[in-house]
């Protein structure tokens, strides 16, 4: 979530972009943050490229919402077809809801096959917060020190990556990745000192904003401590689900069975479409006893985008191709410093934050796209679309060695 | 948000139906509920109709969110276009989201000039509760005493029409509609007796959940209340905006200015796009400190729905539409009890809960889709999209004078 390569005022821009972001921040609200000293105008996109308006291509080394490449033909496809043929809610029947949950209910360990959708990554983890109260009674939340789980008013709360004027709330505790399960362990005897009953463990299973880590040996360790003391374990695969990390979601990879998976983001290649897997008895309580109805959520497009994109990832190998493209990436970074991640989610520990904001940004003029991540924004995040390919990462580590 | 309408899993219902429920309940979460005793099995829409498998026609009267007509095509080609072009976040500098916000500002009062972009009016609400808190310092909210503003943990502690089993939050504070201004000033005192400073009173302005009001003569001494108490004033547009009630917003009927804004459910004609006006004053804390980005907020794909939506509405004349039909409609309605409403969007006051639930049941039994509201669930909600036509009335007063 840092910004550190936030737009410069003072920057060389064209006098067509400076228009377009005097327009934009006459009728924007001042919320609205563009990447880049000078920001990168995008009208078109298609596979791993993302073109300017004068044609001048860019190549996207960081965009995982856009998983299948961009404009996705048989995505957009499904999308035009089904917008054509019918878009409406839940309390209807309606065939394409049943028929995209049941796929991914069979992509999902089985004893996760309870499905809920919503438009957002932030509704499916501000959804799957609520589902752990009901469960539990409790209230109490475990996240990474610099965690980012969305931005709802309860998930920005649990949310330390946005900083300080996004308090924390009192029932929330953070942990360090390195140390993870004497942390929780702590945490949650801090949780009982205070008299606050534990209600989950929310953790993004690659990582992400606290630097990206693959390897997190007590990980298993700290879910089961936090399942002794009466809360669940609520794994984020907003950024590691849908094969990025080379299998389908990443807490496979920590050899982990959550009680709830949230996902989002990759779904379906930008449309809005996102959603909780349940296991059937922690959903229970929260079904019976108090509704949910998304109004977006689970309508038949979604659900068409959704299903496009699960088929794209089968006929085009793209999990084998995140494991190998993402092997053969992290291989020639590591001249370069201290790499961690999985598949086609990679960290790469640079000297500095200092430096890092000098790569985003010198790459950025070589119209190569990644940014930077951790506490300290010292890392870069390299996470491109999955049909990345092996001449894709040789002009990446060109360009990188250009500046670095 | 009544679901008294709810299946009958007893119920007279197709081999087929009864097999896609059966699927539906094996894999989908246990809070989702199909309306109707026998559900509406709908695989097209197009216009003000929803089609069966066997081709079977249903006269929508009911949602709002197909606001310019089911799988309107000029949207759909929109939809279908900017998929194929491009779909990416605003950390990008992209036309699309300046070109909407624009076109949104210019059908808003100037003073509400600064736009923002989520995926649902749960989220619109939850950001604004968001920048009312950052504005004002304080946490009380008012709301009316059947609210429903959304489904985010933080927006549903101040949606009692969700029920008990959805507490309120102990800053809450909810008031009737009839006797509005006294009850907001008893709440304001109540507040501050109890050391809470108010942020906002949060209001749907066509009052749908509590059973659709569109007079209410001291709403503004409400709203000049809360504004002296340090409060701001949230006009909840989801179901009221874009011409619904036969002018572009619930709160100009009012002769109120707002200084927030929420917009969700009909902007994209079911694609998931929704958005918050502010006052530039009112969102400059927020903006400055807390920061906001919704990765799917504002994408070139949503903008372009949004865009199209604006211009059937504008095109086909449908905010006349609604007032004329709307007119025509609520006169045709008198003999069948209390008449409420505005356009498009009326409430019909019936004798009893028992009574509402056997009118929709029967006219869903004659093809004829509308559903019930208000804290006893005893007023019909009538909604159709803006395209409803005279003639579309006349059928639907045919069936509901068979039923009654």
């Amino acid at each position: 979530m840092s910004m550190i390569n936030a737009y410069s005022p003072g920057a060389d821009i064209s006098p067509e972009d400076r228009a377009l972001i005097a327009r934009r921040e006459a009728v924007l609200g001042p919320a609205y943050r563009l990447f880049y000293e000078r920001p990168v105008h995008v009208v078109r996109g298609e596979g791993v490229w993302l073109y300017g308006p004068g044609g001048e291509a860019y190549l996207d080394v960081y965009n995982n919402v856009a998983c299948v490449g961009h404009s996705h033909p048989r995505v957009v496809e499904a999308i035009a077809r089904q917008a054509a043929t019918l878009n409406t809610h839940t309390r209807y029947l309606t065939d394409l809801v049943v028929d995209y949950a049941e796929r991914l209910a069979a992509i999902l360990p089985p004893e996760l096959g309870r499905l809920m959708f919503t438009c957002t990554g932030s509704e499916a983890n501000d959804l799957a917060l609520r589902i752990a109260r009901a469960r539990t009674g409790g209230t109490g939340v475990i996240v990474t020190a610099n965690a980012y789980h969305g931005v709802t008013a309860a998930i920005a709360e649990l949310s330390p990556s946005l900083g300080p004027a996004n308090p924390l709330g009192d029932h929330v505790r953070v942990v360090p990745v390195v140390g993870f399960a004497a942390a929780v362990r702590a945490a949650l005897a801090d949780m009982q000192a205070s008299g606050i009953r534990p209600a989950a463990l929310l953790v993004d299973t690659i990582f992400s904003s606290d630097g990206v880590f693959d390897d997190v040996p007590d990980f298993g360790e700290a879910v089961a401590a936090v399942r002794a003391a009466g809360g669940i374990f609520i794994a984020d695969e907003v950024q590691a689900g849908f094969s990025r990390t080379g299998v389908a979601w990443g807490f496979q990879r920590h050899g982990l069975s959550p009680d709830l998976v949230t996902m989002g983001k990759p779904m379906g290649n930008g449309h809005p479409v996102a959603g909780v897997a349940a296991r059937p008895e922690v959903v229970e309580a929260f079904g019976r006893e108090v509704r949910y109805f998304n109004t977006f959520g689970g309508n038949p497009v979604s659900c068409a985008a959704g299903l496009a994109v699960l088929d794209v990832i089968r006929d085009e190998g793209l999990e084998a191709n995140a494991r190998e493209v993402g092997a053969y990436l992290r291989e020639r970074l590591a001249p370069f410093g201290g790499v961690r991640g999985a598949g086609l989610f990679v960290g790469l520990q640079l000297e500095s934050a200092d430096e890092a904001t000098r790569v985003v940004q010198a790459l950025r003029e070589r119209r190569v796209l990644i940014s930077a991540t951790g506490p300290r924004g010292d890392a870069l995040k390299i996470r491109p679309p999955l049909v990345f390919s092996r001449a894709n990462a040789d002009q990446f580590i060109e360009a990188l060695s250009a500046v670095v």
